[in-house]
């Protein structure tokens, strides 16, 4: 899956993805109410609009960008029907040709993480049959547990060809927290980053490895030094737009060869027809204010890249 | 909640939490085949075959323990009809007058871990009316992401008057890797440890704050340091039997109260009509055998607890 993403990144010239992370608040009001009128005010209701939404943002962008990354938490808070419309998002991004990252940040141990491997990205064994229960084709992962909670994880990767982004340095305020804090003089950001590249070798596809990291956009220098711990590795960069990156901060977080990282932006795509500079796509024009959101950040990341060389 | 819990663990004299997290093959066979007969071998009828078996467990233990702790991986591997058997596990438990602790190890950011927290333990407002997406008493949090991932949870804690376990110190063999590395000489569990502390400050019940933590059985003595380092805080201790903890091991997660700790088992539990020493139950009498088990775990921390003071 690794080896389909770069391919798919040097197609569209568009290290981007598309944060599939609706609120209720992006969703223009034509959508919630037919929405509405068939499910009720209700959590089904919600996640109708929710899934109806992100189709046309998926129709708006499937063919200038490689992927799209829902996040698992914007749907859990509709409890089984959100998850249902997670469920359909990934399916729908599928049939159109998208890559999805779920992002679920999800980390257990032994048996336990097996479980949330199997359920995302691999197969269950029910009687005679196996099944896929979300089928994303990457996950985001927590490494607080240790090798314990990432291997199970690895092992599925391995079986079914996809693949991982191991949080090291998160883009939030508060993240230096617990991950940089020093350890024998090194931050544990950097420590787990050696260990994503350590697990990485485990997994390697032709130039990057089936195992990348998150380090947030908001923390460029950083980013450069991780480049450098983890030079196999694929980065999944967010913090774009919304939370304060641009493009010229990320150029360090990609290899000479215009790879080897891939930036995401949620809001500042999803939700554009609600700024000012996309009003005039008007709230019917959502999924093309979405488009055009996405064609700019493309650009922006594209030409601080060639300045880069 | 927390106080709600004390009020329990009071009640039952059992500071002890039963661990639902089947595996089919856990499940007696005569379960597994009724549900295969009405969804067939599908998502569906092994999501079917995981409620009916948690059913039986949770009618067996319902008045010796207060509490279940339910593993949503273990149902997430079966995909929306799997989440759908974790919600009315949920809901049942409380039926029977359960708390129940939801062992999501959820963590994010800002909106993002709201989105967990409203799903989990609060609402989400939908049009004029708010719904509750799984409802659960508690979740267990992962902190990676410093105070920003972890203080959505606490504010809708505060609300909901609701509770969390954040994950200090876990009970696998591996935890060490990233858990034990010393800072300044004080390793990271310990650093997370005084942050729960200071969290849980912010929120406390008569005697305990509704802001708990998770360590491992497996690790008696750091269990002692952290119960020093977080004097009110409530510890979830995972690891009791099957993992290798035994009730002498667990004294010193305890306060000279008698409280301050609620212990999970799991496997030892719920599948105990497997192990040799429950063969008598049979597959019939699964849910005695896991009540039997159940008991004599209560005894054996009942006793060690006894011989503490």
């Amino acid at each position: 899956m690794i080896n389909k993403l770069v391919k798919r990144i040097r197609e569209t010239h568009a290290p981007v993805v598309v944060g599939l992370d609706p609120m209720l608040s992006y969703i223009p009001g034509k959508i919630t109410a037919e929405a509405f009128r068939e499910y009720g005010e209700t959590l089904e209701g919600a996640a109708e609009a929710v899934f109806q939404f992100n189709k046309g943002i998926i129709d708006a962008v499937c063919d200038i960008v490689p992927a799209v990354k829902p996040q698992i938490a914007m749907y859990e808070q509709f409890g089984v029907p959100g998850v249902n419309a997670f469920k359909r998002t990934v399916d729908y991004s599928h049939e159109k040709g998208l890559i999805v990252i779920g992002d679920v940040k999800r980390g257990d141990i032994g048996s336990t993480s097996e479980a949330y491997a199997a359920g995302h990205l691999g197969k269950v064994r029910i009687g005679s049959s196996s099944f896929a229960g979300f089928d994303e084709d990457f996950v985001t992962v927590n490494p607080y547990l240790g090798s314990d909670g990432v291997k199970p994880f690895i092992k599925i990767c391995r079986e079914e060809k996809k693949g991982l982004f191991i949080l090291v340095k998160t883009s939030n305020p508060s993240s230096g927290e617990f991950q940089d804090q020093l350890i024998d003089g090194k931050p544990l950001y950097v420590r787990v980053g050696e260990k994503v590249a350590e697990w990485g070798q485990e997994l390697m596809g032709d130039s990057y490895s089936y195992i990348g990291a998150v380090v947030g956009a908001t923390y460029p220098e950083m980013g450069k030094a991780l480049r450098r711990v983890m030079p196999n590795t694929f980065i999944l960069v967010p913090g774009y737009g919304a939370q304060g990156g641009t493009g010229k901060d990320l150029v360090h977080f990609f290899n000479d060869d215009g790879l080897g990282a891939i930036v995401n932006s949620s809001r500042g795509i999803i939700a554009a027809w609600k700024q000012e500079k996309y009003a005039s796509f008007g709230e019917e024009g959502y999924a093309e204010a979405a488009r055009s959101a996405a064609a700019a950040m493309i650009e922006d990341i594209r030409s601080a890249l060639e300045n880069k060389s």
